[in-house]
């Protein structure tokens, strides 16, 4: 399995998943700027693995900052960091990352100025490491909702691409796998930006695990069939109610899912949590360019001048979630206590 | 507005649909064949065009059998027909068309031959101004149905360019529009084929009818924001039951419609009733290439190998339907006595 994410003589070398699965290239980024963008156009995505990208970001941005009392330097990397902060709005672990990393800062403020950029690139690198431990923690306790023969239904691309490694909602497939179990994916396209199509197909091709590809529209049907045993989503932002951000088409796989009394169920590690939003309706939703939608391959679907939206994301209220898998255990309604209970097992 | 399908001189020209909205091209079909390969390739598609094309396609056909007597003309325009009644298997319109061109040559028995042939040309072209009146009728029953400033749900393409012209659900649009009612269109681009974003959006577009296009994982997301006041769609085949077979996609609207307390009304004319079937599980799905869902703009998707479904269509529920509307009136529930009342009216 190529590697998301990799930090190589202070350069942050990510594949390029705006490419992928046709063309395996991979971008160099040298700088926090760079980082910046690659989240930004989507070179990089997955709630996990941005993450993981901004504390590496951080680090390359640190590593250039010329002060030389810690003061000086902090006031520099806030200023960094804050302009990072702004490159995607929905996923928390960018947030989470940022401040994780100006934490560690101030904690080291009394280490020498070379030391505590040592200091906080050893961070971004625990930060990846600690990704996949807490993905493959998630998988096991996921692991244990999964019978043998079922097929599993996923929306967008929550897997290794999406993390440093192993993934939160393929992460429980894969677990599931290596418990034993017979396991087949029906994985959603994933318009737009065809994320399933793209990615998810190719990770589990790429694992041999069974994957059907189908169009987002098709995935009720094969619910009314009685095709689709679960439900295994990501997450980009939990409120401290249990509803879900997460790629646009997650709320409706979730009210399919109800109608057809079918578990929904959402992996995501703890720093997905934001408690602070006591509901979903807080949580940003990114609006993303027109062109996403009406240019495929580079020609144009819709006549000129059509209006488009682009909602990057939906809500899921929490009353159509299961059950909200993480490394620290399976939290289960009511959220509110079962999410606070998660975040204090940290 | 082009026409979707017209005969000119003993060539049945079509507007390819393939190709729109980026090329305006002409298909000349002058054989049953040609009309047959035109509707499996979906040059034309659309229920009730599909029925127009067939009826012109077997007149096509007529034209060319040289038998001198009625009882070997008969057999060879069966042979005809039930190679034609093959192209697609789940709109009934087309066996409905079939059905009633071979009535009419039964009917003209004792005509001799060459007035035979001239009778199904008539009859074709008959089927295909009914055709636009039927859908205006509809447009008139279904516009009561719509108040001022709604924002009307649509997927697929069930306007002029399903139809002979005006359309089924784009037909109610327009009759509210004509009707002097503000009206804005939310369409689904409808994958795999697109049918919303390249005919939908352009159609309401050339009748400056303002749209907004969305992909088909978005609908929901505008659903529980309050921003979709009903949902109109077309049908390809409505059982006895009031189960509606329709474009792929169409019961994950209905399901979120009923989640959000939207009205959601099919609309189409008495011919795409198939009262023989108790039930739309009786009702045969075609499943169209995977290239289709893969392959977009001549550049494969998604890994090579991938295991692909594409169901072209789907089966709503009666109990998820509000009402149906046709050209002889709104049929509510129960289906099974408003739908048999409206097929007596004809």
């Amino acid at each position: 399995m190529i590697k998301t994410i990799e930090s190589i003589n202070g350069v942050v070398r990510m594949i390029d998943q705006t490419r992928l699965p046709t063309e395996k290239v991979f971008v160099d980024c040298t700088t926090i700027e760079e980082v910046g963008q690659a989240i930004q156009t989507m070179i990089i995505r997955g709630a996990p693995a941005i993450g993981v990208a901004a504390a590496m970001g951080v680090s390359l941005g640190a590593d250039v900052i010329t002060a030389t009392n810690f003061d000086d330097f902090y006031r520099a990397m806030e200023q960094q960091c804050e302009q990072l902060g702004k490159s995607r709005p929905t996923a928390v672990n960018l947030a989470w990352a940022i401040k994780r990393m100006k934490q560690v800062a101030k904690d080291s403020r009394h280490l020498p100025i070379p030391e505590l950029k040592s200091r906080l690139k050893e961070e971004s690198l625990t930060i990846l490491t600690e990704d996949i431990k807490i993905n493959q923690a998630m998988g096991q306790h996921g692991q244990t909702l999964v019978e043998n023969d079922n097929v599993i239904l996923t929306h967008c691309n929550a897997g290794a691409l999406a993390t440093a490694g192993f993934g939160t909602a393929l992460g429980v497939i894969r677990a599931s796998v290596n418990a034993g179990k017979n396991i087949r994916v029906l994985a959603n396209e994933t318009r737009p930006f065809l994320q399933g199509a793209r990615l998810t197909a190719w990770e589990l091709k790429e694992d041999n695990i069974p994957v059907k590809l189908i169009t987002d529209s098709m995935c009720g049907f094969f619910m009314r069939k009685k095709e689709v045993d679960l439900v295994v989503v990501g997450a980009d932002r939990i409120a401290g109610n249990g509803d879900v951000a997460n790629k646009i088409g997650t709320y409706m796989v979730a009210v399919l899912a109800k109608e057809n009394n079918i578990p929904f169920y959402v992996a995501a590690p703890v720093s997905t949590l934001d408690l602070s939003l006591s509901s979903g309706d807080q949580i940003p939703i990114e609006e993303r360019s027109a062109e996403e939608v009406v240019v495929i391959n580079n020609k144009r679907m819709a006549p000129e001048g059509i209006e488009v939206a682009h909602p990057a994301f939906d809500i899921t209220p929490n009353n159509l979630i299961t059950a909200i898998i993480t490394e620290e255990g399976i939290a289960r309604p009511p959220f509110t206590d079962s999410l606070k209970a998660m975040a204090q097992k940290k």
